[in-house]
C-alpha cells in the first residue's frame, strides 16, 4: 500500500528545525514534521515554582505548556476558554515529564525552564515535533550558561526525541500525517533516548486490539526514526553559534 | 528484595469484586485491589451526546468519569473546582478510550453509556481497578438489554481489565501499592484482552530510561495479571443473577 | 395514610453508622438512613486557615463540605463543573455551622476539622444522615487525642443530630425519604442536641403556607426522632475501640 | 438593655418603600429598613425558561438574584468574580422560594418574573428587607395586566413580608441592624403571610442552642413585625396609581 | 433636524450631582445625565495592591470598577457570570486611567481609591457619567484628609470631566441619550480637564468613516460641554460640608 | 532627539507583510512591523452567529480575535487562563469593529469572517499590525469568491490600515516600538481609509494632558504612515496570485 504522501513506511516527513525564529526567548525553534510546524520558545527564569521552592533541598524545574493557534487546524478549532481541553493538559504533561528526564534538575539549581509549545500548523504528530523541537530549544537556552561555566556541562544529561508510528492496514508506518493518523487501527507515541532507552511509550489501540508482535515492531520501528531525529538535533545545534 | 506488603513480584493485590454496591445505577461494581477502592457505577441512557445524535450513521457511546473523594487519599486532597486538573482528564480519558474498545458501539444504537469511577480509598493503581471494575460494571448493567432480546449478545465484543506493573530497584513487581509506586524507576500500565491483545499502553521511566528489553519483560508480567483479573471478573459476572 | 414504607408516622428509617469505613480519615463514618447513605470523613489538621490564623487570639476552626456522587440519585446528576450549585453550597454551610456548635473551639487550639460529606446513595435527608453522621466522625476523630491528654474531655460540649419533619396530606411524618418529601405540602430540618435544645431550625413551605400549630408540633415530632438518633450515636461511640 | 438605636424590643427600624425607584423595570421599589436599602426591581417577560417550557403543562415562573453593591458595606466587599458566593446564592433561592409562594403560577400563564434584589446600603436584614420589598414590586408588575384583564385578580394569592428577629443577652429583639445582628446569640429569619401564616423559618443559634421556649416567643414576635410590614405594603399599592 | 427630547444640538441633558448618595464610602456621588443614573462610590484604603507594594519608590494608586445592575436597561441584561465581558473591562479600564490623571499619585502615598461605578439607570453616555461623577466623589473622598493636614492641597492635580458628541444625520449633537446613540453614525467621547486639555478620545465610526474636519468639530463641541460640567462638579464640592 | 533605531520621527519601521504564512486559513498573513510580527488567520464560513441567524434580514459577519503566544514578550506573559484580560478583549473588539468597517455585510451574505490575529513576536504596535495585516488576509479570503462569482467586487468596500503615533518629549513620532511606547506623554492609535477618512481613534494622554492642537497633528502624522502601509497592502494583494 502507498503512503498517502508517497514515502516509504519507514520514512521520516521531511524535517526541519529553524533555531532563533522567534527574538525574545532564551531558547527558540521552529520545529517542521512536514506540514506540522510547532514553534518551541525556552524560558529560563532564575527562580522555581512555589511548592519547590521551600523545599529543604530545592532543585531545578521544567515544565511545558502546549496550544494549538485556533487556524493551526483544517477546520477553525476554538480558542480554550475558562480550561485548558483534557487532551492539551495530557499533551503539556507527556513534554514536561519527558524534558526533565533529559535534563539533570540537582544540576539546574535554582533554575526554571517553562516550555512553550505552540503549534503554527498541524498535520499529526505535533506531540512529537513539539517533544524533539522542545529539546533543541532546551539544548539553545542552557548552552550560553554551559559555556559561561555558570553550569555543568552534563545538565543536559539526555538527548532526546520522538515519534509516531502507527498501524494502517495491516501495514507498520512512521510518522503519521493526520490522514493517516485517522484511519490508523493503532499508534504508539514514543520518546526515546540517542542511546536507544525508551523515555515514554504510549500506544492506544482504535480499532482493533493489537498483538504484543506487532507492538514491539513499531517500537524498533520508532527507535530508527528516533535516531535519525536525534541527528538533525545535532546538527542544528553545532550549527548555531552563539554570539 | 521482599515487596512492602509481602507478596510475591508476579502476585496481584487481594482482588474484590462487589456487585450492587449501590442500588440506583444501572450496573455498580465497587472494586477492590487491596485497599484501592473504587466505586463504578454504570448509567446506561436511551439517548447519545449532541455531537453523535445528527450524523448521518450515529452509534451508540461510551464514556467515564474519573474522580477521587476528597479523603480518600493518605492526607487529604482538595476537591476541583473549576475544572478537572489534568490527571483526572487524562485518567477519564483512559477509561473511557478502553471501554470503548470493548462495546460494539454500532450494537449498542442510540445508548449512551456513562462509567463513573469515583475513588473512595486510593493506595496505588486506582486507574487499573477503575478499568477493570468499570468492565463489570457495564457488563452487568448491559446483561439485563441481553436476556430481553434488546441488545445483541456480542455488543461487549471484548472482555479487558488492567494493571501496573513497576521497575523497582531493578527488579519488575505486579500491581504496585502506593509506596512502591513512589519510589519505581519506571511504570507501565496496560489494558488488555482477555485474549491477550494491548489495548493501551501507557510506559513512564520516572527516573531513568528503560531498555526495551526491560519494557518487554513488563509487558509479559502484565499479561499474566490480567489473565487472573479476567477469571475473578468471569466469577462476578457467573454468580451475580439478574432479578 | 400508610406510609411508603409503611412506618409509623413517628417512625425513624433503619439507622445505621459504619465506624471506619474508609482507611486513611482520622475519622470516618457511613451514615445510613435507610437507602440515604452518606460517608463522613474527618481530616484533623494542626494548623489554621489563613483569614484565623493572623488573628490576634486564633481560635480551632471546622469546616464541612457537602457533594453527591453523579449516580447517587436515582437518575444521573451531573458534576458540579466551574462552581459548587447553590444547594449543595447551603447544605455545606449548614453542616459546618451545626458542627461548629458542638465543638469548643477554643479548646480545639490551633486545629482544623474538614468533614467531608460524601452522598454514594441519595433517598431523601442527606444533609440529616450527614449532620447525624459527620457529629459520630468528629467524635471518633477526636477521641485519641483527649484520650492521649492533648485535648481536654469538653472539646466536644454537645452531641448534636439532625432530622427532617413533613407535613403530608395534612399528617405529620418524621424522617422523610424521597418519595414522601416530592410530595410534602412543607418540610422541616431541625438540628438539635442530645438536650433537646435548637441548632437549626430550616422550614419551608413547599406548597401552601403552614399554620404556627402545625409547625410546633413538627419540631416537637423531631426532637423525639434526634433523641433516638443520640442514643445510636452514643452506642457507636462506646462500641469503637480505640487502637 | 437599650437597643444601639434607642428603638423598643418589639419595634422595627423606620420601613420605607419607594415606588418606581428606576424606569425601566416593570416594577421597581426601593425598600429601606433604616440604614438597610435594598433596590427591588421586577421584570416581567412574556416566556419561560427553557427547563419548563417543554413541560406538558407548564406553569409561569418566578425567580431572584440577590446582590450586594461592593460599597453597601462598611468596608468594600469585593465583586463576586466567576461564581455568586455561598450565602449570596442561599438568599437568592430564599427570595424566589418565598416569592413564588405568593403567586399562583398556574394563573401567571407562560409569563416569567426576576425579581432582582439589588442592595445598595447594608445595614444587617438586607434579605427580609428584599423580600418585603420584592413582593411590593411584583405587585406594581403585575397590577397593570390585572387591571387589563390579562390576569386574574388572585395571581398574586398571597400578601407576604419577612423581618428577623434575635436573642441578645438573654432578650428577644425584632428587626436587627448589623451592629446587633454581629452579636445575637440566635437569629431567626420568618417570612409570613398576612394572614400569620408561615411561609420560611431560617433559625440558626451563633452562640449557644436556645430552647424551644424562646424559640416560640421568637416567631410570635417575628409575627406582630409582619402585620406592621404588610400594612405598609399596602398603603404603597394603594398610593401608587398606574399610569 | 430636532433631537428626541427637544434640546439644542449642543445642550446637555438636565445633569445632577448628588453628593452622600450612600453611607459607608469614603465619596458617594449619584450622578445624573437625564436619565442615565450611576452612583461612584470612592472606597479609600491605607494600603497598596500586591504588584506595587513591593516596589522600590511605591505611589499611591486609582482603579475603578464599572457595572450594570441587570434593570439598569431596558430590556433586562444578565448579571456577568464567570468574568466582566470586554465592553464592562474596557469602560472601567477607561473610568480608572481617566481618574489617575487626575490625581498626583505620588502625593497620594500608601493610599488606594477604589471607584464603584454602578448603574442604576442607563440612558445612553453612561461612560461620560461615571467618570463625571467618579471625579467628584474622588474630591469628596480626599477632601477630609486635605483639610486634616494628610494630604497636600494639590493631590487632586487636575479636574476632569467626560461628555459624548455624536453625528447624527450629518448634524453633530452633544450628550446622546440611547436612542440617538444607537443611530448615529459615529460617536465620540472625550475625557478633559477643565483647562481644556485631551486626556481620552475615543472615536468610532459606526456606520461611515468620517471626514477629520467632522471630526475637529466634535471635539470642539465637547469641549464646550465639559466646561459646564466642570462648573457643575464645582458648584457640589463647594456646597457640600464636610461634617 | 534621534529615535532608539534611527528613524525619522515621520517614518514607518521596516513593514512586511508575508502571504500564506500557514496552510489551512483562506487567508493567511504574517504582518511585520519591525520586531512586532503579528500572524493573521482568516477563517471563512458559511454560516452565521446564533444571535444573527434568526433575524428576519440577516447580513453577513466579522468578528477578531486577539492573542499573545506567552514568550512573544521579552519577559514571559502568562497564558490567559479563566478568561481574556481586559486588554485582550478590547484589542479584539476593536478589530473587530474596524474591519466591519470595511466590509459590506449585506453583500457578505451569510457568511461569517473570523480573524484570528496571533501575536508571535511583540515589539510594540500589535493593534495597528493586526489590523493592517487582517485586512490584507480577509481581502486574500475574499479574492476567489469575487473571481469565482459567488461575491460581489465591493464586498469589501474600503481599503483600512492603522498606526500608532506617540508624543515623547514634546516631539511627535510616528509608529512607536515598545521602548518607545512605555515613556511617550501620549500616544494615539488611528485606523483610517485609503482614502484618509476615520475609522477609529483612540487617544490616550499618559503622563500630562495634552492641547488639541498637539493631537491634530498626532493626526495628521499617523494619516501619512497609514497612506504608505496601503500602497503596501495593495502591491501585496497585487503580487499574491489566487491558485
Amino acid at each position: 500500500m502507498a503512503r498517502a504522501d508517497g514515502r516509504l513506511n519507514n520514512q521520516l516527513r521531511e524535517i526541519e528545525l529553524v533555531p532563533n525564529f522567534t527574538k525574545w526567548a532564551e531558547g527558540s525553534v521552529l520545529c517542521k514534521f512536514g506540514n506540522t510546524h510547532v514553534l518551541c520558545n525556552v524560558t529560563l527564569e532564575e527562580s522555581l515554582p512555589g511548592w519547590l521552592k521551600h523545599r529543604e533541598n530545592p532543585h531545578g524545574w521544567a515544565t511545558a505548556e502546549y496550544a494549538m493557534l485556533p487556524r493551526s487546524t483544517q477546520s477553525r478549532t476554538r480558542r480554550e476558554q475558562r480550561w485548558p481541553k483534557g487532551r492539551t493538559q495530557e499533551i503539556s504533561r507527556l513534554i514536561g515529564r519527558s524534558l526533565r528526564m533529559a535534563i539533570d534538575l540537582q544540576a539546574l539549581g535554582e533554575r526554571t525552564l517553562t516550555v512553550d509549545c505552540d503549534v503554527l500548523q498541524a498535520d499529526g504528530g505535533t506531540r512529537t515535533a513539539a517533544i524533539t523541537g522542545g529539546w533543541a530549544a532546551v539544548a539553545l537556552a542552557l548552552r550560553p550558561l554551559i559555556q559561561a561555566g555558570d553550569l555543568p556541562e552534563n545538565v543536559l544529561k539526555q538527548q532526546i526525541a520522538a515519534i509516531s508510528v502507527g498501524l494502517i492496514d495491516g501495514e507498520i508506518m512512521l510518522d503519521l500525517p493526520y490522514i493517516e493518523d485517522s484511519q490508523a487501527e493503532a499508534d504508539v507515541n514514543i520518546v526515546m533516548t540517542a542511546k536507544g532507552d525508551l523515555i515514554e511509550v504510549q500506544g492506544t489501540a482504535e480499532k482493533e486490539p493489537i498483538s504484543t508482535a506487532q507492538f514491539n515492531e513499531m517500537i524498533t520501528l520508532a527507535s530508527e526514526g528516533i535516531q535519525s531525529l536525534c541527528k538533525i538535533q545535532q546538527n542544528l545545534i553545532e550549527s548555531v553559534t552563539t554570539p
